[in-house]
């Protein structure tokens, strides 16, 4: 195994100003206005890998383009994907900012942008250990595919797409993804179970306008009084969700889980304090990481309607709408729950509002096996790159694309996180610890090194 | 009693003319970014009247100036007061008009623009009969105390406290307002009874950002989700309020009142094709006039959280918040009802979520004697005016001064409505009949005449 360190520590600087370089590019895939941000994201990775000696396809889809990369085949050793996204949530609330999200600044240690940690700076690690081998070595000890797409955030659908076409050509061993977060500052994690989703936009329109609410009140359904009534029924104060059926398919959590969740140095009185909340609130009889980890929930993500400016305006509006999801556990089916959703609004939903329900994403949860030898060799390398033993958590967060990689290519994934729990991801001030980044580079060097020494199964 | 159809005829172009001028400025009282353009909305009314030899006074508040303005008295003549404002609602949503708000446009007889009958236009006819009186007799034949406020909008603070300072010269006899409707197109109506209101903001913060939906959902509560639990709480599918005791003052409605309300000609198709729903919906054991005019109500007039944008962002949103209001009916009490809702809200809002309810502005609903001299001259006035006696009327809108004149005058007040129902009010395309404007005028002058005749109790 070669010694990376006196080159790591020799290219701190460029491999930060490059991050910086793609952390400047809005790439922000929710909103089309950033189309062509989003394809100059996409063509900056194809230009590192293509510079570092790789075979690089920027693959046109109807949305945005994939980047695809692949070094050459080296025999009886695996072929490893690495999966990644180069575009960016929208970094609204502004104002919130304290420097401008796609201005990457360094405070404290940390680099602050949006996208920082999700997923530029982490999918980036995996960039920069290759060009750790191809400059200190010369040549990668495995054949890495890289596949980095630009549409994660709003549900990955050309990808899906090119998963199913390019079935062959995309062939390999494990996929690697660097999306998650460690347990705490100082704690790696392997996380080996991510929570499904199912998002929807639901939308209500009642009078044909606003009406003025003293003249017309009482004599037609008020679309934003509907929607706080359907919304507001879909769970109860015990923190059940009410959607019929919903908890049908959820397995109960194992009493060595529950000891094994419970055996982690979670300290609520510190994440209360990270998140600036006095008290934690979830489903009656499950602890706080439980319910983060294992439990079904759902959530409104955002909601509109009426008059939102300054002052009092006395208006019945004519529209309401909100966007909400569920994140669901392994076995739940987001179809099943969807059509179930579905029948319960058409139920609530009284006469004189049409609604629509729209379906945005939906991606079913997953657990991966814990005593693979990928896992192992994951284990080994974070070591070396962290100087200390992962933990093995699950997962709040979706990244739907691990289940199509199973379910299309065959193969299990590693979700080897770099970031941290209080990175603000999806929000105002999203950051990455600059010492996680180069981490992390230091560990996805030894991964390729470790994963080469995996015995193929013939 | 002078004759004025042919002035009022050959100057309909003129007062078109100046109803346009003043319908351009943009008084927005709600938004502060209009002070300015407020401030001229009530220069141009008191030009107006001192132009007409009136003594005019701009009266400057904490808030928006109150133009007052008096004739002088005339021996053994009531004094009436003229109360109209010349502040507007906003305009927005911006895209929905056919024609600028501020850009007055006839079409069909019609003059659209934001104020055109709310009160701008309506205010006016009374401006202008007491030109008609001046230029055709020099005179009144009573006194006239104009108070034309600009922030009927937004609470009208500042004129309750003027009412309190100047109780002693603003002495009168009975007030008029023209700021309602007519029962519809061709048949007018003399307003008897207005709603009250009480209209609250909610805000409630969790987090101190916006979190990542899947890593936080379950741990905290969510603003969004609370917001609808509690506000969907507040209204039954049955349509009956849920605030605790609030129908303990509520007087059922009277056999006589029922059968005068369904002896009017109001047409249940036409009014759903006029606002645009299919279905109507209110209280149960209510029809559709009952429940508008003296049945108290609850609708949110706006809400708001989390991301509204295009496309799905996977937030657990650090604030939600809506503005709604209650209409009320005579006898119900604001204080004891804002007091049962803050109970309410803060039983049902869970640990972890703080809660701020705003009280933005109040007033009790009222009925006015249908017996009164007043009420005589006005109904004769209204057949002058308009060729067809009145209908009387109650309103679900609320007009909070009347009850300030109640209280602080001893006064009572003719409502005497020359719009109609589909005027969009507080809406897009906000208009106003011209023939209607110039029937208002016409009445108006007539009821200068017939007020002064009634005799006065010594």
């Amino acid at each position: 195994m070669p010694d990376f360190d006196s080159y790591l520590q020799e290219k701190r600087e460029q491999f930060e100003d490059d991050l910086c370089e793609l952390l400047r590019i809005p790439s922000i895939s929710t909103d089309s206005a950033y189309a062509a941000d989003v394809r100059r994201g996409s063509e900056w990775v194809a230009n590192q890998l293509e510079t570092l000696g790789l075979q690089v396809e920027l693959i046109e889809t109807k949305g945005n383009p994939i980047v695809y990369a692949e070094s050459p085949p080296v025999p009886d050793a695996p072929i490893v994907m690495v999966y990644g996204h180069y575009d960016v949530q929208p970094p609204d609330p502004l104002d919130e900012w304290i420097t401008p999200p796609f201005e990457p600044t360094k405070r404290d240690g940390n680099v602050y942008a949006r996208g920082a940690t999700d997923d530029k700076g982490q999918m980036l690690t995996h960039v920069k250990s290759l060009q750790a081998w191809m400059e200190t070595q010369g040549k990668l000890p495995l054949q890495i595919k890289y596949l980095i797409e630009g549409e994660e955030e709003c549900g990955s659908e050309c990808l899906y797409e090119y998963l199913t076409e390019a079935k062959e050509k995309l062939a390999c061993d494990v996929v690697v993804i660097s999306d998650t977060s460690q347990f705490g500052p100082g704690q790696p994690a392997i996380t080996y179970g991510l929570k499904g989703i199912a998002y929807f936009e639901l939308r209500l329109t009642g009078p044909k306008q606003d009406l003025h609410s003293g003249t017309f009140g009482g004599a037609v359904a008020n679309p934003a009084n509907v929607l706080t009534q359907l919304l507001g029924a879909m769970v109860d104060s015990d923190g059940r969700i009410q959607i019929p059926g919903f908890y049908n398919d959820v397995q109960p959590l194992s009493d060595r889980e529950r000891s094994q969740f419970g055996g982690l140095p979670f300290e609520e009185e510190r994440f209360m304090e990270q998140i600036g909340v006095k008290e934690l609130h979830g489903e009656k009889g499950y602890t706080t990481l439980e319910r983060r980890w294992a439990r079904p929930t759902l959530d409104i993500n955002g909601l509109w309607g009426g008059y939102q400016g300054e002052g009092g305006k006395t208006v019945l509006p004519a529209k309401a709408g909100a966007k909400f999801s569920c994140r669901l556990v392994p076995d739940q089916d987001p179809k099943a729950i969807t059509a179930a959703l579905r029948t319960m609004l058409a139920g609530l939903c009284p006469q004189g509002i049409e609604m629509e329900l729209i379906e945005m994403h939906s991606a079913p949860g997953f657990v991966v096996p814990l005593d693979s030898p990928f896992m192992s060799a994951a284990t080994r390398a974070i070591e070396r790159g962290f100087g200390r033993s992962p933990v093995f958590i699950r997962e709040g967060g979706s990244i739907p694309i691990v289940t199509e990689f199973k379910e299309k290519l065959g193969v299990d994934t590693l979700l080897l996180g770099w970031g941290l729990d209080d990175d603000n991801t999806h929000s105002p001030n999203e950051k990455f610890c600059l010492a996680d980044y180069h981490r992390g580079i230091k560990a996805s060097a030894h991964l390729w090194h470790e994963l080469s020494r995996v015995a193929l199964e013939s």
